[in-house]
């Protein structure tokens, strides 16, 4: 049975205990939960293992941003911090689970992903029927089971995450934001090229904005500040901070997705371009190279068979129109705006260290 | 937003009564958060559309479970038995969405299933790309939005549906185990051909029992009695009624996915086959029927291409071998057990009509 309420247990002292406190959190629960679906049946454990396969390798982003919302207010208050960032990482695992099925994608974290190694396992034991039907099916349910697991964590919170809550309400809402957004984001691969060029990179912005700046960096900093009690100043000015630094690692992303390198990213180079992905930086080469590249661009942008010389073209349309270098400049900028933001919170200087430390991360990254 | 923890409003007088208010919660909640979608790009409604789509036809089965398991106890309490029965609704709606990417079923309570309605949607509107592939990646979000969904109504409920409430067990629980279900079910198509025939039927059995005896039948029941208050034990005397019923109920699926009339189901005859679903049926016929026909039965079990003639041969070993005669006495002797439990419970004489009607139904309907 799952765990009822748990009480709160130490803050931990800094973002680095912080993050091996989470890492321990998810293998304890995946490991109990792992038992609870063994006793069902001892298939069930394929599941659990697929879970952890893909969580064990996360950088708990999200989770230090809730960390760190919540340190901008309480020391301690008696609301487990950890299960928080467990909540926030199951959701992600979940959700990187279902993306990796939508974006065909082989690999994440440098481990295949769950719909291969389900798909895997479907090879190596000689199964009947289709395996790549089976990946994906498997790959759903594990999703699903990922996304039930995240709500039970989180319901466990108590009263400070129960309904009406303003964190339980900043929960919901990012669930409903990132879904929006990625489905969004599908939507404009098919249905992108016959809409008006000039305002591509509005709507690449917007895609991103609630696929990614919200759900991935200024939603979980509010999170941690609401689960904490923060009032609605401090959120708004968390959410200020938030915004403009989750827009900018989304754009690094993006640029990571197309010029990235496969040892550091884990993923196969140019995978971005082989999904058709329309992301601001494809959006202002098709605004600014010329009428043959922005042809050429259109013609293999979304091909799943493009080889290393078409991802080579591709990449050059991007620089030599100068969407690189404008991409580059707007992170520098959403950069600039996410630090002078952060330098005027009223917070304790270790959390505006941080979030210093975390805004120069999220750009500078090369994973 | 969503909204916040809801007074309770009066029960419903009767089950018609009961499921209407459903409708009309259900109706008024994706309107609501339509809205919402709608606030953050107009297209972010195809998702709540899609949803709406698929959940306006539905028996609300386990929500009206759900209601006769809270009027065993209560005639009022301070839970909206009406938003729980909204919830679990939400949650078969997104399962349904789910399960049918993973079956490939193109209908649905007679209207195209959602990653066919996306599907139809791209090829309508002339968009890029591979329509099949947006079609089921619209459709997994979808059905993850409306996971979200269900989470979100059932937290609504308040201190009787909190962490580490009965209530918050059993549905907590019940999601895990429908997965489980589902995915040992996707699992013996594809392993089930290797593994050992004899076990054939106790494999069917045991996913039967996770993915629909307990999830469609059991949990519903047990979960509104936890919300009125129940005692341990009048919730295990309906988990006694509940199991048997639930079991019987998922036999005669298995039967309508096979020998169902089009008309009446909502969906392509033989559907079941095609798919390969290794039910307590095809369990049995692999037990009884001649060599030969079971080398036929394996060898055409979950092609896709199927035609009348091949579902008229799998339809003739099925009833030539006394798998479909032994099935429907197991159906007949489920439905006395449950009739049996029914009549010793301690409910008001209305419940147990009640349920009485409803065990005889889910054994003799024709969709």
């Amino acid at each position: 049975m799952p765990a009822p309420v748990r009480p709160a247990r130490d803050v931990p002292a800094d973002g680095r205990a912080f993050v091996a406190a989470v890492d321990a959190a998810l293998d304890a629960f995946l490991r109990a939960e792992g038992e609870n679906l063994a006793g069902i049946v001892a298939d069930g454990r394929h599941l659990t293992d697929a879970i952890a396969s893909l969580s064990s390798g996360g950088k708990r982003m999200r989770a230090s941003l809730c960390y760190w919302g919540y340190s901008a207010v309480a020391e301690a208050a008696p609301v487990d911090v950890v299960q928080a960032g467990l909540a926030l990482e199951l959701f992600q695992t979940a959700a990187l689970i279902h993306d990796d099925v939508i974006d065909r994608s082989d690999t994440r974290r440098s481990v295949p992903s769950v719909h291969r190694r389900f798909e895997a396992m479907h090879a190596e034991r000689g199964w009947a029927l289709d395996g790549g039907h089976f990946g994906v099916s498997a790959a759903v349910l594990a999703g699903d089971l990922c996304l039930s697991f995240s709500e039970q964590v989180f319901g466990s919170l108590g009263p400070a995450a129960a309904s009406g809550t303003r964190a339980r309400l900043v929960f919901d809402r990012m669930r409903m934001e990132v879904l929006t957004g990625q489905y969004l984001d599908v939507l404009e691969e098919v249905a992108g090229p016959d809409r008006d060029p000039a305002e591509a990179v509005a709507r690449a912005r917007t895609v991103s904005s609630y696929k990614s700046a919200r759900y991935s960096v200024e939603r979980p900093l509010v999170l941690g500040a609401a689960l904490a009690g923060a009032d609605t100043d401090l959120v708004h000015a968390l959410s200020a901070a938030g915004l403009p630094l989750g827009e900018a690692f989304q754009l690094r992303d993006d640029v990571l997705g197309v010029f990235g390198d496969p040892a550091l990213t884990g993923k196969p180079a140019g995978d971005d371009l082989r999904e058709g992905k329309r992301t601001v930086l494809i959006g202002l080469a098709r605004q600014h190279a010329p009428a043959d590249d922005v042809a050429h661009l259109e013609d293999r942008l979304g091909r799943p068979d493009l080889d290393a010389a078409d991802v080579a073209r591709l990449r050059a349309i991007l620089t030599e129109s100068g969407a690189l270098r404008r991409t580059e400049e707007l992170i520098t900028q959403l950069h600039g705006q996410a630090l002078a933001a952060i330098e005027h919170l009223p917070v304790p200087e270790r959390v505006r260290t941080a979030l210093t430390d975390l805004a120069d991360r999220a750009v500078s990254r090369q994973a």
